[in-house]
């Protein structure tokens, strides 16, 4: 357990924090199959309810940065999760939104100047779960990644960030390639199929997408075959970027 | 020319505004074949500078009221423009953003915390010029439609926010049918390029745009032909919204 002198980044002993604007990041881990999103669990010494207990992982801007290096900092300090690239994508400023009782109570145990109205900039992202390993510091317990269809009742409006930054999520996923991120360099048509899926949280239908993602013209088929699989290999394709990145320069069209 | 007293919404007379958060509006205007966007001139007598006059709507939001409803209030009381739908589109968070000198001499003359570092919220909306009569109140002294290509150095950070609003609207224009709202219900094609050239800022080539944009679907072909020209009287065309709803919920498709 912490004491107060551990918690540089939480306001009592850092007049330079801002009481009336955080950050907080919804960080999407993609793990074959499984779409999760990465929460922390605050310190229960802070709160008497056993409610709440789960957050993402979010807090005061310091008056010095910009929000973008703010976001970043309030995430490496709460998960230990570094050089991500985090996107900002809505402003939360519910005039209540940090007025629950056992919020209050928890605000009310770290902050200077706990009744502020608070209005966050939520940021998010989407990484390979395999590449990051989170841990908890500052006034995070815990730090771990929750597959999103057991996400619990969240703290402040966090539920509700949660939500929009999945609509923002899906809505990339239709305007930008984004899936290759998430798998290795070769990889196949059913592979890339499962990483919509997961995403979109539906099933697709097989020949439907193959069609319509082939046509787009920037998938490579390659001459080798998956390797590990007892029979009927697929072939593996790569991401042709040059092509893709020539499909958007062209001179205009329709994406509705 | 106002004093304090007709000013009930720059602070020195309302403790309830929040001097940390402010929200801006970017109201693209569209008057065929021209797109401008709604300025304000401030009143010059709080700035010796006759630079930064010129500003986008915005203002502090007020403690009890939310993000969306603080950005159509501001609007409404600096150009009389209402009932417009702001969507909001990023935030705004440089350390500095506001202390530029002839900001800050400015800020001094009406904020209660002119030195308070202040985060914006920005909104955007496009609307019909036409249908929309601008009329200053509050510190604004002119409120005007000024054509992209002229707009002056603005206040604060309010030119990349107008940079950022014209970027999330081209983006929109290209994942949603919004030239629509903008035409008559029924319009030829060439009105509808017209749209598309103006807010893209680039022309088209017509033969491409006529196939691309019909291919989609859900413009229906009328009888009727365009009245008032002279000579090679062009199709008019409706939107169909159900053939374009239908579209949109299709189980899943690509718009990369």
């Amino acid at each position: 357990m912490y004491t107060l002198l551990d918690m540089p980044t939480t306001g009592n002993l850092n007049s330079q924090l801002n009481p009336h604007v955080s950050v907080d990041c919804v960080i999407f881990g993609f793990d074959e199959g499984d779409l999760k999103v990465l929460l922390i669990e605050r310190d229960l010494d802070t709160i008497d309810h056993k409610t709440l207990r789960y957050s993402l992982p979010g807090n005061l801007v310091d008056d010095n940065e910009d929000l973008d290096t703010s976001a970043g900092r309030v995430l490496k300090e709460l998960t230990n999760l570094d050089n991500i690239f985090l996107e900002q994508f809505y402003a939360f400023g519910d005039p209540l939104r940090v007025k629950n009782s056992a919020d209050a109570q928890w605000l009310n145990a770290i902050r200077d100047v706990p009744t502020a109205r608070v209005i966050t900039i939520a940021y998010y992202s989407l990484v390979k779960i395999g590449d990051y390993q989170p841990a908890p510091s500052s006034f995070a317990r815990k730090a771990f990644w929750c597959p999103i269809s057991e996400v619990p009742a969240l703290a402040f409006d966090h539920n509700k960030i949660l939500d929009q930054a999945l609509i923002s999520l899906k809505t990339k996923l239709r305007i930008q390639p984004i899936g290759f991120e998430l798998l290795p360099d070769k990889f196949s048509l059913g592979q890339l199929q499962k990483v919509y899926e997961t995403i979109l949280g539906t099933s697709l239908d097989k020949r439907n997408f193959r069609r319509k993602i082939l046509n787009k013209g920037f998938l490579k088929p390659l001459q080798e075959k998956q390797k590990g699989v007892p029979h009927k290999r697929a072939r593996l394709f790569e991401f042709d970027k040059e092509a893709y990145d020539k499909l958007k320069s062209e001179q205009f069209y329709f994406e509705f």
